[in-house]
């Protein structure tokens, strides 16, 4: 078996951009792809995001032998019981979700006997929908996989490859530890990014015109992310609900104890923190997962 | 009277980049610098960031119409009275400190008598040193002053013209409100990066490589703004106590607030949040203040 035709189910970020990889990386490979909002679809045509963009699902997946779910993670059982009616029986099924025990087990219960193995291409931006997707996304980026105990190896070696060839390099993990990992790299920094855009807008003492002329002390980089989408960060919240609140009470405790050497006027506490963090970053940098030009070499994405 | 000579005192990011930037927008205007750290001097001879580096503070600022303090906030009063010998009495005395209600209260108390006018230029990297500095660091970027009560309407009038010939937009505003909008546009922003980072980096269920290696979700953005100066920020953070208290505890609250909304299962309300924070990011980058393409648009600052 290999994977000759991929079916995307929705066409939004992730999705467009897996359909333009695929064209660029994996010519050979046929795509069809469904989404639920018909100027999404129309959109996609137009982009030519997938070869085929399909009126319905379930002709969508018609014997596919890879589908991928690219839609919030609330919306993956509905997605996957729609689509079952048309899901060939040696289909791998896979997502993209942000978190991954609640898409698992949601995937498991719809589609039993199937082959699931849950994805998580840690790649992304703040925008979204069909016109957002660009086909350099994956390059040089994680791909973290959290197949189920049992899982075929085989099935899992085709599916490490297609990410591979997308010019990601894969990572297996279990799906709980998944959930920890990414509520500390991206969940919470998105809540408090939210949070601390929510607070500027809602001063009495400050204005908003304030904030806005002033953002770029720091503030601006918070506004970007603040800025993704709500229904899919919704979605992530509440699905990975007990990481994400393990996590923020660590960084609640931390921020408590930072606010107290202020507080004291403790200058060696803050100058310590400030010198450990640098530290962090420049791993980061060295590991290509960003960049140190001012303007973060994001410009290679373009 | 007119600006004809500069001095410029501390010659990293910020010393530098005036240095460069009056190079080239006032070529006519002389500069003169000084920096504590021998290597500094050195560095900033190489680079040309000013006319002539003296060795010596009281020669930097001789018969200079201006001088500027560009040291960490915590070093301003120390280095005024360094420098006072050579101070011409027509001198305007101004600086660039991220906080303006204590330095300026310093300047007065160390400089009673002369002319000051502190500023703050809303512009800067998480870089540092004599080697970070850039001539257009200013450009379409605000520079605020906080004229003392009673202030020279000319002399201010200079010093505006000064900042708006390096390519800034230049704002009036009272010391105290000053230091309540960076409070929340920067030094809050800058605090809670670098809670984060330092939250991340003491986990025991989630390793250092982990966080560094899946940082592209997210939380490498905060990593670069952590990575800024040590003694900066904790200068900033002792200066300016009092708002950043006050503007972290309404952040507490509201995230607080969240934390409850997940722990409920209540998606409106986050949804709701996730959505309003949206419209302050599409005004920031409609005012020129950041870039909505993936490389923020920085790539102009090279
Ligand atoms: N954005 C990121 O940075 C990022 C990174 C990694 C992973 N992810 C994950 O990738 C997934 C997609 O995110 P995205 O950023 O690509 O979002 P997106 O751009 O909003 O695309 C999602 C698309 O799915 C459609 N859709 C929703 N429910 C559907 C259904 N039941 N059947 C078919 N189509 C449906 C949406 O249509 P409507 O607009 O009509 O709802 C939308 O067009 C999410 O699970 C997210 O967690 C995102
Ligand atoms: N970085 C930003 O983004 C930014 C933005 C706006 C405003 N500011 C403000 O600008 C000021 C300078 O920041 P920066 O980023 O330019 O810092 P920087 O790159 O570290 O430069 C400061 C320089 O001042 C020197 N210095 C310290 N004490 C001195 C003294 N008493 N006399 C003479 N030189 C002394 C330092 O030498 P040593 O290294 O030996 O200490 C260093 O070379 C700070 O007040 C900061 O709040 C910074």
């Amino acid at each position: 078996m290999s994977i000759d035709s991929v079916a995307i189910i929705g066409l939004g970020l992730l999705g467009g951009s897996i359909g333009l990889a695929v064209a660029e990386h994996l010519p050979g490979v046929q795509t069809r792809g469904f989404d639920a909002d018909p100027e999404v679809r129309s959109r996609a045509s137009d982009r030519a995001l997938v070869g085929e963009v399909c009126d319905d699902i379930v002709d969508a997946v018609r014997g596919a032998d890879l589908v991928i779910l690219c839609v919030p993670v609330g919306a993956m059982g509905m997605a996957a019981s729609a689509m079952k009616p048309g899901l060939a029986d040696h289909a791998i099924v896979s997502d993209v979700g942000s978190s991954k025990q609640g898409v698992a087990q949601e995937l498991e219960r719809v589609l039993p006997g199937h082959t699931v193995i849950p994805a998580h291409p840690v790649a992304g931006t703040e925008q979204s929908g069909p016109d957002a997707g660009f086909a350099s996304l994956f390059h040089q980026r994680w791909c973290i996989l959290t197949p189920p105990d049992g899982c075929d190896h085989a099935r899992l070696a085709e599916l490490r490859g297609f990410w591979e060839a997308l010019g990601s390099t894969v990572d297996i993990m279990d799906a709980a530890h998944h959930d920890l990992v990414l509520a500390v790299t991206s969940h919470i920094p998105h809540l408090i990014a939210y949070t601390i855009v929510g607070t500027a807008s809602d001063l009495e003492e400050v204005t908003r015109s304030e904030v806005i002329k002033y953002s770029a002390g720091g503030f601006r980089d918070f506004t970007r992310i603040a800025a993704s989408d709500p229904t899919m960060w919704r979605d992530v919240f509440l699905s990975n609900r007990d990481a994400v609140l393990e996590m923020l009470g660590r960084f609640s405790e931390d921020l408590t104890a930072l606010q107290r050497a202020i507080r004291r006027g403790d200058g060696d506490a803050l100058h310590d923190l400030f010198t450990r963090t640098r530290a962090i970053r420049r791993s980061i940098i060295e590991q290509g997962q960003d960049d140190a030009r001012p303007d973060f070499g994001r410009g290679d994405h373009e």
